[in-house]
């Protein structure tokens, strides 16, 4: 069995990045760690992974727009490359051509890794970056993923599950949600969540309170200004994802109708900015930069992923202002 | 005279991008495009700037956080740099001993041309940067700029002008401000805007009612909660950026008044995410991210940038749904 430095942290009771420190020859790691992990790299005669011809880069592929959301991926992975000594290039693509282009940049100034987010190569793409010999990792796939790819996702069941179950416990029972780009696995999941919450409450799904977004502000802004204009317009939003959840907001504005008290809206993402709307917005939060930490670790030593080609992140919810109990004539009801 | 690819994108009528793909030899160039600028490159006797040894990347880097504002500047960087045929590498600085770091790194596997963004590098790092003879380029200086180093940012000035006669015109008479992080030039330049606004309508500046901030959420949060919680308090507020106008929002919140009708804000940059908030802000656009890729064409094409060693791009003032004219009471006096 290959050892790699995930063992040697588990060994020295320290975090890998501090193993590679060690490994990479810096300064800052105290004389009484350096020596511990050192003598157990000798035990476990540890060899470095790092080949002359290393790049230094991982690339991490992005596709349509930058966003604040991607920027929490970039902060994940800028950090934990770093740990090791790499830098990371952000690349985004649209459409073939551009993937084309991008793995030309790639073959002629090389990489050590790449993480594609969100990101469906070609078929064409991928055989030539499977020339390149280097490891992919996917973060949050699109479609049917290629299970020979290793993978990266939170839980995005459970997330929807909590946030509807949070919603009933609040006493709300007329819930609408918006959902993400449904061709994305962690769409789907969370709306599966969210049936599944209302089937445990014994509440039934009703399918006008279910409205198709593509995780963008203004697919939710028309989804909630349609379920709102309606005679039974749900007393709480689940939205796809934090940029959603602001769409519901306006709606929301736009129909007079005060968040909470006269609508609940649950987000999923917690952007940083999540805390910073008015009122602060209740969601789920999801580890994205420990998403993009752990591929980039995953990217820089494969062997670290051994025995599993899919990790899933916990997701948790965290409770801020935007949700509270129903009106009461909908309570009552 | 040096011939730059802005010689004879001018000279052709195309852009700086068409030009460069021409003469790298990409395909997704009309025909009848391509030979013209192919005659005018033979012509001019243009020579490719591209070194066998170039490395195909540039650098961005930062200091402090990524957020949804660094996000503009990397998705500049990102689409001028791929039609120059480069990829962007994202850094993240804090502390010498992280510049430290990167500069080891940046040796070891090269780079065409480094982006600072509201960075400042220490003297020893300056050095060791020049010994790297790789063009460098900042954006938005911190503190006193070095001249000799080409530098980008926005008209700050006219456009903390523009935001106070906006609130000016609307009927507002006690305008406060929160400022940006006082060492940046650009902070500096937009409370003095401001300053101007108000003196050339007349209106004395009240100190109470210019705070400091730091670009952030929670420094506006606490300086407009002290505004507003005064007696003669403002009926308009100019946040340093857009940040600390949802601070400003929140601070409202929390004092029950309403934006528009009982306080205007004004914000600073125009993110994306200023359109999502509720009510959608009014804010000055800051282009940041043709910032970014005139910052990019200046480290690609050295000689592009001759002439002069600051640009200034200009702001321009969105008008959305945050300001309106002051409460009747206010407007009277």
């Amino acid at each position: 069995m290959k050892v790699t430095l995930a063992h040697v942290a588990a060994a020295a009771g320290v975090s890998v990045p501090t193993v590679s420190k060690v490994v990479n020859g810096r300064t800052d790691v105290a004389a009484a760690t350096r020596s511990r992990v050192e003598a157990l790299l000798a035990e476990y005669k540890y060899t470095t992974p790092r080949r002359p011809d290393r790049s230094g880069l991982i690339d991490l592929v992005f596709t349509g727009a930058l966003n604040p959301w991607t920027v929490e991926i970039i902060k994940g992975a800028e950090k934990a490359a770093s740990s090791y000594g790499h830098r990371v290039t952000v690349s985004v693509l649209a459409g073939d051509a551009t993937q084309d282009e991008w793995l030309t940049r790639l073959s002629a100034s090389r990489t050590d890794g790449v993480i594609l987010v969100l990101t469906e190569l070609s078929p064409a793409s991928r055989v030539r970056l499977a020339g390149m010999h280097v490891p992919v990792v996917i973060v949050d796939p699109v479609g049917q993923p290629d299970p020979r790819i290793p993978s990266i996702g939170a839980a995005n069941w459970a997330g929807g599950l909590m946030a509807t179950e949070h919603l009933i416990g609040l006493g709300h029972r007329r819930i609408g949600t918006i959902t993400g780009r449904p061709s994305l696995p962690c769409s789907q999941a969370r709306v599966h969540g969210y049936r599944a919450g209302l089937e445990h409450a014994g509440i039934e799904v009703d399918p006008a309170l279910v409205r198709v977004g593509d995780f963008q502000f203004d697919s939710a802004l028309a989804a909630a200004t349609s379920m709102l204009s309606r005679p039974g317009r749900p007393t709480a939003i689940f939205a796809g994802n934090d940029f959603e959840a602001m769409g519901v907001y306006e709606a929301a504005r736009r129909h007079h109708l005060k968040i909470p008290d006269d609508l609940s809206v649950v987000g999923f993402d917690d952007l940083e900015m999540s805390a910073w709307v008015s009122p602060p917005l209740t969601t789920v939060a999801q580890p994205l930069a420990q998403m993009a930490a752990a591929a980039t670790r995953m990217v820089l030593e494969p062997a670290s992923g051994e025995g599993s080609n899919r990790i899933e992140l916990a997701t948790s919810l965290v409770v801020r202002s935007s949700t509270a109990p129903p009106p009461a004539r909908w309570a009552a009801a």
